[in-house]
This record gives C-alpha cells, structure tokens and sequence, in this order.
C-alpha cells in the first residue's frame, strides 16, 4: 500500500471571524501547493471543524499518515497540552493512531511556527507595507 | 534631516518563555538582515519589555518613524483595540505620535502576519519535520 498524506492544520479559533480566516487560507494556500496531499482545517474551539470533525472528515480519502500542524505562533499550554488531549497522542511519542475506513491511521505532531526567517520576512513586509 | 526607521515587533506576552522567545528571536533576525533599520520588541502583556517601554527604548537612535508590527498570526480585539489603545493611535488615522529625544516620531501601525504563502510554506515545512 503506498503511503498517502494528510495535513491537518489546527487553529486555535475564535469568535471572531479572523483566525478562521487565516488557517482556512493557509490551508488551501498548502492544498493548491501540493496537490498531493490530503489538507484539512479544524479549530480548537469557538470554530468549526473541530479537530475531531476535521479529523474524520479524511475518512473516504486514503491518508495513512495525518501530520497534525498547529498553525499557532509560539508553544504554550494549548500546544503542549491541550491539542494533544484532543488527538489522543500518546505522551511518550507524541503519535497518535485513528482509525478510518476500517485502517489504522498514524496521526504526527507538527511543531508551531517558531522563530523562523519566513516569519522575519512576512513581519519586516507588514512594516514595509505602513511605512 | 534624513529618514531613520524604526520597526517594534509586538508580541503578546506569556508566563510561559516561549511568546517572549519567539518575538525577540525575530526581532533579532529583522535586525540582522536590515541593519539600516532599529529594530525593538515589546509585549502587550506578561513579559518585559511592555510595548512602552519599548517606544521609549528607541530615544538616542535618531528614529523618526517607528512601525509598530504585531506579531501576531490574525486580527481580533487585541489587534483592533487593545494595541492601539497602548500605542495612542488616532482612531481615524490609525497613526500615532511619540515624543523622543525633544522630537516628534510618528507611529505606524502594520497589520499581522495574516494568510500569506510565507507562513502556508512555513506550516508545510513543519509538517514535513514529522512525516
């Protein structure tokens, strides 16, 4: 069976429109890049899909592996201990298992944005862009 | 008098280091890459430097506009109000002014990161560190 990808980004959501906005943008922006893989949104709260509902919505697609990617700035309690309660990781290898369409799905745990120059970049654009 | 520009990376702010990491940590690569820029950051809230101490952290740099950048992922309330209302932004103009050094510095405000094809790539790396 060959392998087939998922990417799951998570957002944190809100009662507001806005980040709903950017994780759905940012996940169809990574769809169109790489039409390979399987990509889905879902929210921890306030918005919808949930993580579960987006987690299920792979049924019927195939995926074998599902990377779970937070699209969140900087670790803290919500990505040490909030979204892995919700994907059931296990705490020893941060992994997970679902199962779909009858298979055993391998769910992986993406780090957050973090420190990266592609975030220096877009932060010194957003400067350029007022001054 | 020539231009001297000055760019204040907001964050958040957190109890936990790693907001205050993440920031300071793009600050930094912002000032590496453009040296001709002074590049500061502050917090909204929890972590030190806050925002004003911050501003004030630009007197004797010669600065004579300051691009206030937030970074944050998307919009919302402290993106709308409460950053705006730490910086005195003119409601109508989205604009501020500081007095530094017995001059007048205006204060520009950028949007957040937002959706942008920069961040799409920087959550398909992510993924790709775990797959």
């Amino acid at each position: 069976m060959s392998e087939k990808i998922g990417i799951l980004a998570i957002g944190h959501g809100s009662r507001l429109p806005y980040n709903n906005q950017v994780v759905t943008e940012i996940a169809n922006m990574i769809k169109e890049a790489h039409p390979e893989y399987v990509v889905k949104a879902g929210f921890m709260e306030n918005s919808e899909p949930t993580v579960e509902e987006a987690l299920m919505s792979f049924e019927g697609t195939g995926v074998t592996t599902i990377a779970a990617a937070p699209v969140f700035l900087a670790s803290g309690i919500h990505i040490t201990k909030d979204i892995p309660a919700i994907l059931k990781l296990d705490p020893e290898t941060n992994e997970g298992e679902l199962e779909l369409d009858g298979n055993k799905v391998r769910i992986v745990y993406a780090k957050p944005l973090g420190s990266d120059e592609l975030i220096a970049d877009l932060i010194f654009k957003r400067a350029q862009e007022v001054l």
